[in-house]
């Protein structure tokens, strides 16, 4: 290799790389995956939700700490001629918000919404999160009923069971009741921030000794050091609560709670979800109702949702709402390592002809794609024998092998 | 209006926008958009492409001017943690390439894949121009052959025909042709540009001009002078050529036209393309065939292709290829603009129950959806009578409203 082949072949190597956090999806994960997406697309129509397209990027202001999911250092920003910051989205709720308040101002029925698209995140790449990946959602506006909340929970389950999933659990919670129970206690806003923190990493000893150094309640302490253990027996753990908690956003949020789980029983569907009262929104904007999925094998959540009744009022329109959105990325990943794809070719016909022959391989093609059969056409070169045709049918995992002579056609 | 609520109210407002070139797409439109993209996408995969997803932006290098289609101050750019630039990709057939080359290093044979995705440009706004589009196409890889050339010619005129537009024209041209009839003439690179730009914009007198003051054959000048005529009769024209440029790019650019005309009558496609010797490439990775797609009423093209020989070399891998994508935003517009799309409702029932009969409501909505039906529920209020419902199933252009009562379902 002369220097400046193997300087060019140095360039070359370099072009090939994807930034750290993105990549390339092709061969039978990709087939799997549109086949995956358009199943839970179908999903979310059947319950009525409408497609919406927004744009890959908007105005920072629209994912700006109010309404964010990701805080802003982990936002790709840029910007435009006019040198207004744009970001890409970092979730499509948000943009959803938007469209709502702008084209359905005076709607007070149900507004129904369906999405498809990347998200991004700029995270550090040595996380080894994916930057970019592809959500799916529904968002329910104008209804601020538990058949809501439980219509979007339901719909949750039903598109995870639909993908072939089987073993997954939806972890339900409300964001009031934290909330109710820290509004009770009358921390400080440094001590709230340290109690997310140790809730989150559910560190209990820690939560035990910030609150033996604040001045509370002995039942609201009791509370809080249950909650890891308000998993099972929501009716006995309501009790419990509501004997001790005097707060109306507690009390309320168990109500809600207890109201859903009474409606997805009637779906048939209480065996996939457990209430969480400990649970804490990951996204600002929640006001109720709030439920992640998870499966083995995947730290991540499959999918997560909530109810978000001050989002789309940031937009101009008051209005309730409650959404639901499935990571395609993670689900999928839960697919592949549970063995849940069944083992397939990539498949379709080879068809190869012989160039004086072209005119009697144009027509089959045209006439099994007509059938709804998938044609990919070939000349044979004079030099290649046919067995190297055959290797290559093989190789692209061809269904079939078809070779066009003046005869007929024959199937090697 | 107190000024508070004032200055929210303005808040949101400013808050509605989205970025200059970019838009919201929802309600019939995104429906049948989906539609046109499903049928097209069924369309590319019927001729053997296999599904690529490449990344919504990639290292600025792989868009760089050899293998770009847009200046790069027209590209949107930012920079990942590593101050590396990134960019939004303007086109995915670079992106492939670079597959190719990546994963398909040793493949001799031909390489197949389609993909649908958006591309970007950040054009000034005030040129009206969308810097945000879908784009559909599919590249085929490691066949030099005019069957291929014909396969994509054909390929983009089903795919058309399949979207339902009538009337609309290919025009098919040759990047060698002018190159070696430039060659030929030996221009200096500040003519050759100055010829560029004088074709471009179809004036031939400035052409004319241009010639007078250099030294070239009266024949070659004919041929250049001849060039907006050269559209009929494309093999007289051939033989006018062929008779006064001696450029063998020339007579190969000529020659595989010819093949590719040929081949396109065995499709039966012939009405639908017009060989137009003067055309130019705009895409500076053309390296033969290169086309457009027009109808009346749209200055953008529809789609476009060409080969491109030389694009996954610059990968690291020598390799023929030759692609082609649809605009989808453009070849909406122009079905929408003909009036090609039936006039239709957004559909599906609209299921109304009382509290009380829930469970009813919740039978009737799984049934009807297990026969594909589209099915929104919604709680009637009590306090609101059944017209007000009605009203409400004709704005969302319900098909059908069904009542659940105690004794049977009834449509309203």
């Amino acid at each position: 290799m002369s220097q400046e082949e193997y300087k060019f072949s140095e360039n070359a190597k370099e072009l090939l790389h994807t930034p750290g956090g993105v990549r390339d999806i092709y061969g039978i994960e990709c087939a799997r995956r549109l086949r995956l997406e358009e199943q839970l697309h179908v999903a979310l129509r059947s319950y009525g939700f409408r497609d919406i397209k927004t744009p890959t990027f908007e105005y920072f202001d629209v994912f700006s700490r109010e309404r964010g999911t990701v805080q802003s250092s982990n936002l790709f920003k840029f910007f435009d001629r006019g040198n207004n910051t744009l970001v890409l989205r970092p979730d499509i709720t948000p943009s959803i918000a938007r469209c709502v308040a702008k084209y359905y101002r005076e709607e007070k029925e149900q507004i129904r919404f369906c999405y498809t698209g990347s998200t991004f995140v700029n995270t550090p790449p040595y996380k080894g999160k994916l930057q970019e990946v592809t959500q799916l959602g529904a968002e329910l506006v104008n209804d601020d009923s538990s058949d809501a909340d439980a219509e979007m929970v339901a719909l949750t389950i039903e598109c995870l069971l639909q993908s072939g999933l089987k073993e997954f659990q939806l972890e339900v919670g409300h964001a009031g009741f934290l909330q109710g129970l820290i509004e009770e206690a009358g921390l400080e806003p440094q001590e709230i921030t340290r109690l997310h923190e140790l809730i989150e990493s559910k560190n209990f000893f820690g939560v035990e000794e910030l609150l033996d150094s604040v001045t509370i309640s002995r039942e609201l302490k009791e509370v809080f050091l249950a909650l890891p253990h308000l998993l099972e027996d929501f009716a006995g753990n309501m009790d419990f609560v509501q004997k001790r908690a005097k707060s109306a956003k507690v009390h309320k949020a168990l109500d809600r709670l207890q109201k859903l789980e009474e409606i997805i029983r009637l779906y048939g569907f209480e065996q996939y979800i457990t209430i969480d009262l400990s649970m804490l929104s990951n996204y600002s904007y929640y006001t109720g109702i709030i439920f992640r999925a998870y499966t083995y094998g995947n730290g991540e959540a499959l999918a997560s949702g909530g109810r978000y009744d001050g989002l789309v009022g940031q937009f101009g329109k008051e209005a309730s709402a409650i959404g639901m959105g499935i990571v395609l990325d993670q689900l999928m990943l839960a697919l592949e390592r549970q063995g849940l794809f069944e083992q397939e070719k990539l498949g379709g016909i080879l068809l190869l002809y012989p160039r004086q022959l072209r005119q009697k391989a144009l027509q089959e093609a045209a006439r099994l794609r007509k059938e709804g059969k998938v044609v990919q056409m070939l000349r044979k070169s004079s030099r290649a024998g046919l067995d190297q045709y055959q290797e290559y049918a093989k190789r692209i995992e061809a269904e079939q092998l078809l070779y066009v002579t003046q005869q007929d056609i024959q199937e090697l």
